[in-house]
Formats: structure tokens, C-alpha cells, sequence
């Protein structure tokens, strides 16, 4: 008799149900729902109260939409039956964050609350929080601040704190009536299970919680603001688990509204590209995960905590038990390769794909797949979107040489995709150098299976095989992994994360390898990238900076 | 009773007649007429001897042909009668040289040498005596000679004797028929009076002759080779006149081919860029003329002789007589444009251009000048075809920065024209930092009529106002200005150039005025070009020249 786990993967724009055999990882059914609100960035749902620039905010009721929409909606279309569903896993954007009651109820869905910005979920790409993220790091390094060291010197503007502490400024009456500020990934297993048990992923990597260190002190918040001293105590849950703990099992009442039964095991929440490492049957050291969509994640496990510069974030549980997960990013991937393709496409590229009946980006990929390395004579920085890691700027920006009167719209795109290669061999080269080592490649997300020239040169520009995840939804698959853990072998699942990647993960056969001759050209190049990395992005020549912060 | 002047313009692709009214300077007509063979670059003529890299060739027939169609079409399309034509002027191409017999017959005229392609008019653009002009520049530093710090210290293949050495080199048998090597703007002027008066503007800026020091000494040739030893007093005339120089009259020949009158005076020739300057309405000191393309010329009169590092020439009677004429250039402006316009502008821009009626080009315009100076966040320098000054290195290339997720086409585009912009005002800031003044610039070519937006980037970015010549072709007004001063004032034309421009010049009304603001938003900017400039164009990052020059 077959038995399922589930996996909830809740994205930026929709949340995903996947159900996957837990025995032969054969993935049974998907459902996607779409959020009714979305990122919320202009002005408050249903009405005329605007956000500032670089608000995002988001519904929490979009989330519970997806419980009573994608989940019933993923079993009668596998026809698994509820009996057979022993866990389930949930996988979060983050630091995606909300202020909630004591009932757990969302701040935003009390009319008292409800037009005030700051009672609405802030998604993780809510930027308004910049000059809270930046005082907090100067007043951490002016204090000495261990955990400063953790984070690579750096504090991000995405995290729970400043955006909490920017809440308490804006609007002290918010911070006042929350009860609690939590994690949505943390909300929704709240919200299945009843119980408010935190994800040591979120905390790790979001709030600067340490397994050893806990939260930062009292004194550190009350230099920040003396409003703040408590905030850990009074507003935080500090009941922390790693990936694949069990929250709870499913209360009766969400167990009606999905169709779930009562009781199914629940899972602590995970980011989502984190959970996309066991996904993409990694459970150790050496392996790095690249996520690779429209940005890029890094992840790896290693037995040891080293504090590197520019990579900014090691957590202890942080993505599996008993390993420091480190994380690295590039924050523009495939949306680089979008905006070329989609702007600076001649029309008779276009009519020529439409005649081949295919799409413009491969119309490209043939073209460029026929150009030697070094051939175009190209060279690019990969910040479209600023540089994540291991510079962590944002007001980077792309950057391209070696164009002349004869350079084709393929030589660039392929030189944009080298460019995003050479900015991974950076970060990988980064950790190597800080003695962590990196085997091999494990690749997942929209483009390793969509663009096989990307993948060689990737294999070329970093020298290391590469391998691809045959899941095509390798985060949600993790989440379900976590799910069957949480229901442990006595409960049908498993008591390891091995013995659940050993069934239910695994890879497609293809192996990209390192061209010996392309690789002694990309090395050559990434050299002349590397200098130039050094030259735009560590300050001998701000001139990026200065473009994008003059005002004229 | 009207008098008028005939302009003959030889450029790249075809010839040009123009005819003036030499007293109201009204351009009654014009007849182009395409060279048959165009740019030789492939093959020989009706053979398939095949030519090798970076080698262009014409046929001396194309030049013949143009007096024989475009001279008959302007008289018949203006009605001016023959005897009204008071004098002729000829502008060309340089270095375009060829080898002759002793009675002016091009060898590759010969069956006996035909198939040899050095038997052929080199073009200007043919780069095949590269080394030659390398080891030409390496022994005249060598040897400290002189004449070296008159051309910034750099020698171009473009010019005509390392072109020569390339012939004595490779094709010795054709060296010692050619009873001279000629500048085909010359061998016009001899095909139509019969005379050979070589033009100081030729020999100046293209065969290192000075009106002082005459061409380099025996002594330096025969450090090239023994076999160059003579070849000034063996195989160049040193009968050599400023512009506006009567070269002889119209032979009884010509004017049969031509539908001219016997004995009309003909000007000795000049370089096409040249003749712009007089074109412009330019006369004297301080006003820079820019004949603006696919390329950029600039041109400036002073009476001093400076040697400046980076400005290839400056001739003593080279534009004008009684002036230092100095040249600078841009290697790719027009062309850049276009190279953008043709490839990276996508489907759904034609559609829209198509649906105004206008020319993409002129939708970029439209698009790119909404926009406010820094509002792209973009920087690029202009080395699209290499640097031509003042860094004078064909190595270099284009490259852009400031690139994010929301560039779009039209502020590309904006960037690569201020970049020309920049191009052009570094080449203004080294003539004013070595003492030569600038005051105000005029403009002429191809793009000052077609696009006000760039007009206006230049002057703010130059911070200099800009006039435009209301000639749309300054380069065939001022040949047949020329042709006035060959006939004198004594035949109905004038003594002086000055004179000239009085009746036969005009400049347009609009004037593009520096805008405060714009200017010292675009200081900053060029502060960071500059920076730029250096970093790539000075060695300090050879990254450019690394990327053309490796054979992977």
C-alpha cells in the first residue's frame, strides 16, 4: 500500500501542493494556486491608501487560500486517499513576516488594524527597511557584536529585525498591539497545527538567532532603541526546531478545510530554497545546491563554522541537523537573461524563431551554443540586480566589454550567462579559499532543465561536474521530505534525512563535466573577471555606486 | 550673369559633383555616381585571386567613371552652361594611393600586372601594412627622429608609406615598375590637367612631409631597407602646393569626357574631411569643426605648432595656408548608432516606429529624449571601432555600465551617444590643455542635421556652443570653393578663402547653447569617462586589448 507525504511550497506570487510517494519519490500530484492579492506594493487591497517605494507587503488570508484550494485540489487529482497522507512539510519565502494576536490571528484582519500599512504581512522583498537594517550593522560592529561575524560583517534590509524595528517607529501603536511578530512559514504551521514551533532556518538566517548564542542581548536592542529592549521576550517565540521536527499534528478544523485528516503530522516550516538542498538528494559536505531561477542560491553543508567575509549567512540546524548551512546568492539570474531577451531582441530574431517555432530565448541558446569560448571577446559583471554575494551590494550594476561593430545579440547573451557562471566560480572560490571545500554541483529550479549550454558552461567556468535534480520542483519536494520525517518510521516516514533522500529524492542521469580546453579559457578569462570584480566592486572604483545613488 | 564652382567629392562608395553659385553659394546641383567595384576586399576584379585579411583595394576606372557620369548630369540636371563652371576642386579619400607609369597609367591597368593585387589602388581602409607602420613608428623612435612628435608619436597603417614598404616587401617587381606612388586625389587632378602638383594636405598628414623639413631622410629609408633608400627622389613628387592652388587647366580630353570647358582651372586636391573645414564656414583659430558620421572627424586651424600626445597630425598648411592645421577623430560614431539601431532594438519598438511612420532611429530620439541627463544610470565609452584619438589604439572596445533590470533600449542608446559626446570633449581637453584654444565648435556631416537631441548632448556635455554648417555636404562645397581660389578673382572667382566663405558658406541660425544645468550634471559625468578613459585605454587594465588579441 503506497503512503504519501506532502510538501506546501509557498512562493512569492502562489503556493504549491506537492504529493510524493514516499517509498519510490514518484511525485503523484501538483496544484498551484495563485495568491488573489499578490505582492502588494502599490497601494493597501481594497483601498486608496498608498505604500511608500520599496513596500511589498502581502494577505495573509492569500496563504490560507492555498490550504483550501491546492491541497483538496492535489488529492482528488492523484486520488490519494487522506488515510494515506502521514506528513506534511511546508517550505516559505523568507523573511516574509507578519504581526499577529494572541490568537494568532494576523494583525491586518481586525478593522481596527486593517488600514495601517504595517499590520500586513512584509514579504521578504520589502526594502523600506534599508535604514533600519544599516544602522543596526553599525551599531552591532561599533559594539563588537559576535554575531556580526556570522552574517559576513553585512545585515540585510530582508530580515525580521530591522523590518520589526522599523514597524516599532512607524507605527509604536502596531508593535504595541502585536502580541507576537513570526515568520509566515511559521504562521501557516500555526495556523494547521495550533502550535507556535519556531524554524531554527528562520531564525538563523533571518533573525540572527544562534543555537548557541540565542537572539542578540537586551543590551544590543536597548542601544538600538530602548523600546526595543525586550523585544526577544515579548515578541519573538524562542522555541526553536531544525527542518523535519514535528510542529504538531492537524487540527481538526484545517483538517476540514483541506481534507486532510486530523492528526497528519506537520512539519517546522523551511525557507524555500533551503529545502531544495535534501530535494536535490544532498544531505552533506562537499555538495554544493545551486537554486537556479531568476536568482540564484548557494547552498552547502560543511562540519564545521567558518565566518567568511561576503558570504552572509552560517547557521548551526540551519538547513539540516548537525551541519552549518552556509548560504550564498546572485540576485539576478534568469531575470538578466529575461531582460535581454525580452528588450534588446532584434525583430527578425523574432520572426526567425517564430518561423522555427520556437521561442526567442532558444533561438538564442542555438546561436550562442555555436560560439567557442573566449570567441565573442566579451566579458561581463553579472549585477543587474546588484551583487548578493560575496560583495553584498546592491548598488552594483551590470556591466559589459569588448562590444564592436560586429558583436551579435547571441555573443551577448551568451556573454550575460558567462558572466552569471563566472559570479557563482566567485562565491565558490570564496568558500575554498576559506577552506570549505566543494566537490561537485547539484543544480535544480527552472533553468538547469531548461538550458543545457548554461549548464556546460557552468561546468566549464567552475571546473567541477554537475549534476541535476529531477525533481523540476526540488524546494516542494524537500518540504515533503520534512513532511515524512515529521512523521518518523513509526508514522510510515523516516527517522533520517538519508533514508528519506535514499527513497524519495533523486538525480537525472546526465552529467555535465569540465571540457578540459574550455576550462583552461575560462580560466584565463574568470582571471580578467576577478580583476575586474576587484575593480568596480571593492572600492577603488565606486563609479556604480555614484551613478545610482547621484541625483541630478 | 551667374558664375559657379564645381566640388568633386570622391569618397568610400562613389563620387560626388557639386555645383555652386560662386556669389550667392546657392548648391544649384548635384549627381552622385557609384563606383562600380566598390571596396575590393574579396577578390580581384573578374578574377578569383583572392585578397587577404584587411586588405581594400579599388579600381583607378571607378574614379574616371565619375567624372564621365556625375560631371555631364550636374550641368544637364542645373542647366549651367560650360563656360559659366570658373573652376574645379577635388576632395578625396587619404591615404588612397596607387603605383603609376611614368605616363600616369595605374599598372593594374596593364594586362602585364592586372592580376597582381599590389598593382591596385590601396584604400585608405586597407590595414594590411600594419607591421610595416609598427616598424616604421619603432625605428623613427629609435632613432629619435623628429618628425615623429608631429604625429603624436604613433604611425597608422592608413598612411601611404608604410603602405609603399608593403608593396617593396611583398611584390618588389611592382615597386620597381611603378614609376611613382600617388595619392589617387592627386592622380585625379593630373587625369584632368596633366599636371602632377601633389596636395601639402595629403603629403602632410598622411606621408609625414612638413613645409619646413620635407619627408624623412634617405638616411632614415635606407634604415627600413636599402631598397627605400631613394624612394622619396625616385618615386614621390616634392612638387607639392597648399589647398586652393590652381593645378593646371582642363585638358582638351577631359573636357570632351566631362562636357567641361578646355582649360578650366583645377584646384590641387585635398582630404575630404579637410575640405570641410572652409565648408563650414571655418577660416581661422579657435572653432573646431566636426564633420560628424559613421565616423567623426575634428579639424582646427591655430596659428602655433604644438606637439601633443595623442593628436595624430598637424600640418602647416595641411587645411589652409598660413595655419597649422590640426586633425583628431573618432572611429566610430554613426556606425555605433546604427550597430545598436540594427540589432538590439526589439520587434515590439519596430512595431511602434512602423505604426508612427518614423524610422526606428528616430523613435530612439524620440524615446531617448524625454530623458534627463544621469537619468539612464549609464556610462559607456565610445571604442566601439577602437580609439582613434587620443589613445589611438585600435585594440580597444565598447563597454557599458550602469546596466539594472529596468535598462531600456533608449537609454542604451542616450549613453552611447554621450559617450561620442565624451569621446569628443576629451579630444577637445587635450588640444586646451596643451594651449590650443577652442571656443566654440561647428558642425557638419551626416548626423548634425538628422539628430538635435545629440546636438544639444554635445554642446552640454562639451559645454561649448555649436553651430551647424547649412551645407549638407561641406565636403564637396568647400572642393568647389577651392575651385573658386584656383580660378582667382581675376577669373571670376576669389583670391583669398576668406572671400570664399563670405559668398559661398553659410551656417544655420539654430544654435545649440550649453544649459547650465545639463552641463555640470554631465562635469560629474565625465569625470567618471575620464576615469574610465584611463583605467582601460592606459594600460593600467589591458583587459580590452587581452580579449581581441587571444586565440583561444
Amino acid at each position: 500500500m503506497s503512503k504519501y507525504a506532502l510538501g506546501l511550497d509557498f512562493g512569492t506570487l502562489n503556493g504549491r501542493a506537492l504529493l510524493v510517494d514516499v517509498h519510490t519519490g514518484e511525485e503523484v500530484g501538483t496544484s498551484v494556486y495563485a495568491y488573489s492579492c499578490g505582492v502588494i506594493d502599490k497601494s493597501l487591497p481594497g483601498s486608496d491608501i498608498e505604500l511608500g517605494l520599496d513596500w511589498a507587503l502581502q494577505n495573509p488570508a492569500d496563504y490560507i487560500e492555498v490550504l483550501e484550494h491546492a491541497v483538496p485540489d492535489v488529492l482528488q487529482l492523484s486520488g490519494v486517499s487522506p488515510e494515506d497522507v502521514i506528513g506534511i512539510g511546508v517550505d516559505f519565502t523568507s523573511s516574509t513576516i507578519l504581526p499577529i494576536d494572541e490568537e494568532g490571528v494576523p494583525l491586518c484582519m481586525y478593522d481596527q488594524w486593517k488600514g495601517h500599512p504595517h499590520s500586513w504581512v512584509k514579504l521578504w522583498k520589502h526594502h523600506a527597511a534599508e535604514p533600519h537594517a544599516n544602522r543596526l550593522r553599525d551599531i552591532a560592529s561599533m559594539r563588537k557584536e559576535k554575531f556580526i561575524s556570522r552574517y559576513g560583517g553585512k545585515v540585510s534590509s530582508e530580515w525580521m529585525l530591522p523590518k520589526i524595528w522599523q514597524v516599532l517607529e512607524e507605527a509604536p501603536e502596531i508593535y504595541k498591539a502585536a502580541h507576537r511578530f513570526i515568520e509566515a512559514g511559521d504562521w501557516i504551521v500555526l495556523q494547521m497545527t495550533g502550535k507556535e514551533r519556531r524554524s531554527s532556518c528562520n531564525a538563523g538566517y533571518k533573525a540572527i538567532w544562534d543555537k548557541r548564542e540565542g537572539y542578540p542581548s537586551p543590551d544590543f536592542f536597548a542601544a538600538l532603541s530602548p523600546d526595543l529592549k525586550d523585544v526577544v521576550r515579548k515578541k519573538l517565540s524562542t522555541d526553536i526546531y531544525p527542518a523535519g521536527s514535528r510542529a504538531g499534528g492537524l487540527t481538526s478544523y484545517m483538517a476540514q478545510k483541506t481534507g486532510l485528516k486530523t492528526g497528519t503530522p506537520v512539519a517546522v516550516g523551511i525557507i524555500d530554497a533551503h529545502a531544495a538542498v535534501p530535494g536535490s538528494t544532498v544531505t552533506g559536505p562537499g555538495k554544493m545546491v545551486l537554486i537556479m531561477g531568476t536568482s540564484t542560491c548557494h547552498m552547502l553543508l560543511d562540519s564545521s563554522q567558518k565566518f567568511i567575509k561576503g558570504i552572509p549567512g552560517v547557521v548551526e540546524d540551519g538547513i539540516l541537523p548537525g551541519y552549518f548551512g552556509y548560504e550564498a546568492g546572485q540576485a539576478a539570474v534568469g531575470d538578466s537573461f529575461d531582460w535581454f531577451v525580452s528588450n534588446f531582441t532584434p525583430g527578425f530574431y523574432e520572426k526567425e524563431a517564430l518561423e522555427k517555432g520556437i521561442t526567442i530565448y532558444d533561438l538564442l541558446e542555438e546561436k550562442a551554443c555555436r560560439l567557442k569560448p573566449g570567441e565573442n571577446g566579451l566579458l561581463a559583471l553579472d549585477w543587474w540586480n546588484g551583487n548578493r554575494s560575496i560583495l553584498n551590494n546592491a548598488n552594483l550594476s551590470g556591466m559589459i566589454l569588448g562590444l564592436n561593430l560586429n558583436t551579435k545579440p547571441e555573443e551577448v547573451f551568451r556573454a550575460m550567462i558567462e558572466a552569471t557562471a563566472f559570479g557563482t566560480r566567485m562565491i565558490i572560490d570564496t568558500f575554498v579559499e576559506n577552506g570549505v571545500e566543494i566537490e561537485e554541483l547539484y543544480a535544480c529550479g527552472g533553468m538547469p532543465h531548461k538550458d543545457r549550454m548554461l549548464m556546460q558552461i557552468y561546468a566549464d567556468v567552475t571546473g567541477r561536474q554537475i549534476r541535476v535534480a529531477a525533481s523540476r520542483q526540488a524546494s516542494a519536494l524537500g518540504a515533503a521530505m520534512f513532511g515524512a520525517l515529521a512523521a518518523g518510521s513509526d508514522g510510515g516516514g523516516y527517522d533520517s534525512i538519508e533514508d528519506a533522500v535514499a527513497r524519495m529524492a533523486s538525480i537525472e542521469e546526465k552529467r555535465y563535466e569540465p571540457i578540459p580546453e574550455n576550462v583552461s579559457i575560462y580560466n584565463r578569462l574568470f582571471d580578467e573577471f576577478r580583476k575586474l570584480h576587484d575593480y568596480f566592486g571593492r572600492g577603488e572604483n565606486p563609479v556604480m555606486e555614484f551613478l545610482k545613488a547621484a541625483k541630478f
